[in-house]
């Protein structure tokens, strides 16, 4: 809906404050991710927005950070600009101790990798493999590891990405395209899947195989089109599950942004001037990221 | 493999008893469901046997109750006849308090839909949606009575079978062939549902559609065809997931029997002489059986 301003993971310093907002005050440096409002139960029915999983919610209220409309009638312009103003409940203080720039994009790809790690029991004991190593991938591998797992595997097409996941800190990687009988081999190795690929021609059977008894794999990246064709013995037999997982609530995000302090995580963020916006996108569209970009406003700096 | 003896949901009294069955004696009611040895461990690397969830062990070593071959090379044979042999380990102890002509299809078709059932949490504060209410989708509805979920919703095709529903104890009864618009009236309405449904045109989306946020399918009928298509936008909004189950192991069943007692559940059993078996296949194959038929040997009554 144009006039449109893009942008929906936002690191800046706040220059107002609503007189309800408690959590934040002028000052402080916050963000915002790709949902800036839920119904946040105000017809009291919702389930969601009362049990702190607002990033489910899906009735009249929800509001993305750019390109949408809120209740009252506002419209909502994203970070690519001087100033965003967004609704309290959806801000997130961001620690003194992580790097902005670092901290921008954990809040929708960071998040949307961390949010099904953390409720599938990502930790000590378990073998997780993450699909696609890009922009989310990345995240994921770096969250596998703090998160305390066994042993944390990439899987992507080209042998050529093997250095740069092993330096993420995973333990083995798994190249399709690259590796004959990778399905074959890797079968029934991994408890939990993490899937950031979007293309309705993956090999998604070949990805449950990869999962061993009771395994998870969660589908994050969106094929927009149908998913490739499954069978009932891809699940029965060993009792696997396929699931969907989209960003995380307010809540999980900060419980993100403390772990990354915790344990020290550092993402692969190049920092280009806002300005250079244009020419990013294109140098994104190339697969030239490794792994995101962080468009920062000389403005404020 | 001929010679064949059929049937996996076997109660009777004991006879013998190997000199290391230590939970058995002669004279005990005991019963075997479907499968009657997995690998048990032999090798020391299935996470599946030394954790309890032989169920979902395939390495060597598991027999299927009959038709199966066992280590040391003899057959399985099943439940047809005057006696069965089975490894004690996969021999349950039947408590007094039930009818064995109840317990015995509690052994397979029971615990297939127990066991999901507990799995995912099925109790107080869950909405359970149970799809195909013949055999196995019966004893959804039992269970999931007496683990106490708030609200339990039977779901067929054809209205004709909504009063039995509503008397095995369902809330509500829902008939995809006869009510219109059934999917949007019904939409997010449930937490779990367990899917007895084995037809490859089972309007599977619909049904994805009947569950709310982070609800979870499990498909227990096996379509030996692929699954209907499905989308990414399934489960990733709502953050839902699809899973398979088979049938349970050792420990569950004992769980099961435990609830039954605890429950008075009473499943809807006709007992017919073991010598009218074959008008009892006949029978059931037209769906004549409400719900399950028990064969019982004259010769042990």
């Amino acid at each position: 809906m144009y006039p449109c301003v893009v942008g929906h993971e936002i690191v800046g310093i706040a220059v107002r404050v609503g007189s309800e907002v408690k959590h934040v005050k002028v000052g402080d440096r916050v963000g915002v991710g790709a949902q800036s409002d839920s119904c946040r139960n105000r017809t009291g029915k919702c389930n969601d927005c009362s049990s702190g999983r607002e990033n489910v919610c899906w009735r009249e209220g929800r509001t993305d950070t750019y390109n949408g409309v809120y209740l009252n009638g506002g419209k909502s312009y994203g970070g690519h600009a001087d100033y965003n103003r967004a609704p309290g409940h959806f801000v997130i203080k961001i620690p003194d101790q992580l790097n902005p720039a670092h901290a921008a994009p954990m809040l929708c790809g960071g998040v949307t990798t961390y949010t099904p790690l953390k409720a599938n029991g990502c930790g000590p004991g378990k073998r997780v493999g993450v699909i696609g190593v890009g922009g989310l991938g990345h995240f994921a591998i770096l969250w596998a590891k703090a998160l305390g797992a066994d042993r944390v595997v990439g899987v992507s097409r080209r042998e050529s990405k093997r250095a740069d996941v092993l330096k993420l800190g995973a333990d083995d990687y798994i190249a399709t395209e690259d590796e004959k009988d990778w399905a074959q081999t890797h079968a029934a190795s991994l408890d939990l899947i993490i899937c950031t690929v979007s293309s309705p021609d993956m090999p998604l059977r070949d990805y449950m195989g990869l999962l061993d008894s009771y395994g998870r794999l969660v589908q994050v990246g969106a094929p927009e089109d149908k998913l490739p064709v499954l069978h009932a013995f891809d699940f029965i037999p060993k009792g696997k599950s396929l699931s969907g997982s989209v960003i995380g609530s307010p809540n999980q995000i900060e419980e993100m942004l403390q772990l990354a302090v915790e344990k020290n995580v550092q993402p692969w963020v190049v920092e280009r001037p806002l300005s250079d916006a244009n020419q990013a996108f294109i140098d994104m569209e190339n697969g030239l990221a490794r792994y995101r970009y962080t468009l920062v406003n000389e403005k404020h700096i």
